[in-house]
């Protein structure tokens, strides 16, 4: 209820602030059993991870998860997964020019008319280092559909104006995906988006970026009638991420400029559909094709440039640039969307297993 | 759990099927003592009643609204206000063509395939009809909402290629909204609206659209940190409305394309800001300025032309137009995009005030 | 959250008033495809009735059940069912010196302080009408249940100091159950108990009494850790009926004044326990012996005798008995008590039944 | 959903198992600014803590709470507060001879037939050493209900038969309670029943015992209407602490016995009422008075003693009684009942906090 928590079988309630003691959460409902494969919930933070290629923040930070329970001789029991990764770098002296400062765009303002009390370093619990405990809970999801025939990628499909038409995004080699430190599966696209972030980081800005995810696999019956529809729940999942400001889902905004007699998509004798405008979804449940959706990042709010703004005497004061930030963040963002995309998909598949 | 409930402390659960008995729906938290204006609601229910207008379909449906509980005296109790609006007109005869068929991007194939038995009437719990219950709710929620000083207007931005710039769009004179059956509130783009909606229909065909929304006097404060963000919560009340397919808060999609320079919303001393990308959001909690958020919609299903299509045995079928449907659904939906916002605001509102 | 609904799969949402237009609810979750018995559900209100017999209320309401959705041809279809119940016996009349009057140990104080506004007619929302939807949404689980082979028996056991044996509950006939008006199944106690609450109910007073409750059939596994023990839940749901004052499962009270070595379940090799003082619970999950728990009610507050009690302006009144009231509840509370135990079972069922 | 997660708006969810690597949870909903007496939850932590008196296990365990987030320069922040006390006495080598056999009435059999694998060391996830994060969250509570004027007040009121009368629970000097290591408040009776305990410790038996509590200082008006009343939620949050088998709400169980016109709480006109058969709650709302409720502990099942009982292979096998464990758990309970009370009023102080 207050805000912390994802999910209804499968549910994750997270906590930590940046530059507190540790940022972590609470997995419920993952089934008993399960081999767990730490190495990869390793990589997986890995690739959210600061300082993983030239082009994203240079911050160290080594992101090492420890589980606390729910895990026995391996595998998992049934009972509360917690985990946590100790912040090591608590360096909060970089941020006693920001303790009475309000940043643009930043959540400094709002947390503080609300809460009265906030912990100013880093952002404090509004960093998106929170996203942290999202990834380990999407790892998990991950392994878990994975033996249920379920893939998930996604991949940045544009920053700024340099983009991936809608064409090249029906036959993506998703093999690629990873070979750019962009993650754009283009290699022409991948090194031109470097180079543009590149530039902006030199000159202290940011830029906004797009990330479109696909997933193969998913059966027919995931998602809920009327509020929860499948494609309710992944929006609202995606819109949680720090930086959203749009979600679509198969067709999206083009669809505003569409006519009924193209956007319908007529059935194979199999059930399946000639096109997928719908993106996998229909009724707000799943159809058995590939669900896709695209998801839109504003530029970061942080810049390396001085900036006007008020402190919390509400006087003007001047912000001057500090520290290591990402100028563009759907590169790192790739495997926070992937992640939340398995929470939503786990916790339908054990809704509507419930029933079968 | 089932997907029929939305909100937390002021919760709405909705029921019934297009030709059931009754659609109708239960309200939970809705403060006590508040005199309904029920003639209001039923004004409301006007704005997404069939038939209003020459644009929208021409299908006769009184939606007489029957409160069951909850209002003694004229004034709420504090205990559940329940509601419904019986179905005149069953004409279900209409609708022996469609039941073993699934009609192409309708919910009838999945619904099929998930619950082995559904209403094949008129969509059933899948029909748009079951968005009266929504409208009644959130003509509730918004008697109470303007008692706070929280204001809010939705009308059409947008029908096929036909659209308000996000210029126009910041000078919206809210009085000319209802003027025009389309409810765009702009007198040369109305009409060619709805000449052009009007074209689409004698061609037996649909269009797409999206529905822009601005709250003005939300204080700061609502919306909740990391999952429950103000604007994750409105994204998923958006997507839940039968035909959207996205959703973007403040400066949406086209953020990715802006820097962070441009993006920024600088602060004034008061701490308002001088521009409004973030839509009203930071950090998911409402800063105090408009909340500005925009929602796609696709193209009607439901065609007046004759449609290839698969039925209960996966053989293939044609499938003839029938019936009275929109061609353009964004005109009775804009009562619907205010309702679920309405529904938003208030379950955030005691979610904060729980707390003052 | 406003605490008119329960369940979390298998939801159960009332709403109405003793004396509003009707009473009802929405049950969300029950599973789809499933043949619904209407006759069952309409003797099982029969057994909730008042009137039903020389020994309860005898006001006259025929409680007949109006089905709104969620069933079609006959069969539920996995979304909503929503029914009512019109209430037909609005004298409200009747109530006109209550209006301003609290009535010793009823609710009339609380919710008037609580909302400020209340519905005084027969007790409003506090009334017990309320339990109709209970009754519904009971018979509808039991329906499911009895498929898997899960069957529920309540019974009164005591009624004042005239009460069953612990070694009488072992070995009970259910087949005497609903031989006896007052629901004890056993003939001379039974008799016994109605001479005495018609003795009670001529001095204008009114007597406590206890309702046991035994589960078969119940499989190993329902129930979750912690918090959310299957004792926990069903203790809530008895004690949300009203005029309860006390729940005990399997040993209960007597269990304080017990030895370990008495009261542990040694296990037979089959893994059943030669005695059941868990009551078919160790640690919050079914362990496959039959689940026994027994349930206290309270006198009823209304009595046909003259009270000294005080007014909505605190001055001292004198409040006359009126109208038709049991001066025992146990024996329409039998059926209550099983429905509120069905829809506990099946919810977690389906909580099971997601991990299966 | 899973069961580890109490409340709506404060919120409790926890995790570990006894000798995993540490027991906590995080605490959603505690409102912001708070300055926390981290003193005080180490205290009410020492109330739980085994070792603490001749009468208790001699296991040592320091338990020593840490906090990894939500609290900022000593005062909370709005966000959620996790904590964990890690479990330093991990003798695994102990429960070697425990894998394989389900001891009788414990949780070993339920738990490995719901979810295949368990952690068998010291009761894993079953273990009471889960509520040590109960009762750093009721502390918490506590901290905060105090300044509303809400003291709390639990002790132990019966061991095996040795009991305080109903007359003597009406004028308890709280003051006494933590003089006796077995709290009760009552010399004489203390001093027996802890001579008993020491007896039956010596027959390597155990025995059972009931703790009876007393909240002063709640307003009018907590405690939701039908299903979430205020004694509902209270029962529940008793029944899932280990070892409950019984609760009742003032009168309780001894309601069966007796007459409306005895039972009835008759006014003073300044609301309160001349007796408390109620037990503080009335229509599930509280009324002013005292809320007072009694909850009934099992004998400790793990003795020591040799038993009789099965293993996995479903063979019959000798337990022999090993380790350090509590003869009667009522003592080291007191603090547990006052958590969950504490838990349990501050949520529904901010649920009612929201209408005002």
């Amino acid at each position: 209820m207050a805000g912390s928590s994802y999910g209804t079988l499968f549910k994750l309630t997270t906590f930590g602030e940046s530059h507190g003691y540790s940022v972590g959460g609470i997995i419920e409902g993952f089934p008993a059993g399960f081999l767990v494969d730490i190495e990869h919930i390793q990589q997986e933070l890995s690739r959210r991870r600061p300082g993983q290629s030239a082009i994203v923040t240079q911050r160290k930070e080594a992101d090492q998860i420890q589980f606390l329970s729910g895990i026995f001789e391996g595998k998992t029991t049934g009972t509360p997964i917690a985990f946590q990764v100790i912040n090591e770098n608590h360096k909060s002296g970089d941020y006693d020019h920001l303790k009475d400062v309000f940043r643009p765009s930043h959540a400094d303002y709002t947390y503080q008319q609300k809460y009265g009390h906030r912990d100013h370093l880093g952002g404090g619990r509004s960093s998106a280092r929170e996203t942290i405990s999202r990834v380990v809970a999407g790892a998990l999801a991950k392994q878990y559909l994975i033996t249920l025939g379920i893939e998930i990628h996604a991949m940045v499909d544009s920053v700024g104006s340099i983009s991936l038409t809608s064409q090249e995004l029906l036959n993506v080699d998703y093999s690629l995906i990873e070979k750019y430190s962009v993650r754009c599966p283009n290699e022409k696209l991948a090194l031109e988006m470097e180079s543009y972030i590149k530039e902006i980081r030199k000159k202290g800005d940011s830029v906004g970026g797009s990330i479109y995810c696909i997933v193969n696999g998913v059966p027919v019956g995931l998602g809920e009638p009327v509020f929860d529809k499948l494609h309710a729940e992944l929006g609202k999942a995606m819109l949680s991420i720090n930086a959203v400001k749009g979600f679509e889902i198969g067709s999206g905004f083009s669809a505003v400029n569409m006519l009924g007699s193209e956007h319908n998509d007529l059935f194979n004798p199999d059930g399946t559909t000639k096109t997928n405008f719908s993106g996998g979804v229909q009724g707000g449940i799943s159809n058995g094709m590939p669900i896709t959706f695209k998801t839109a990042f504003k530029p970061v709010a942080t810049l390396m440039q001085s900036q006007q703004t008020i402190n919390s005497e509400h006087k003007e004061v001047e912000l001057s640039g500090k520290g290591r930030h990402d100028p563009c963040v759907v590169p790192r963002a790739v495997v926070i969307v992937e992640s939340m995309t398995a929470i939503v998909l786990l916790d339908f598949w054990l809704r509507r297993n419930a029933y079968l």
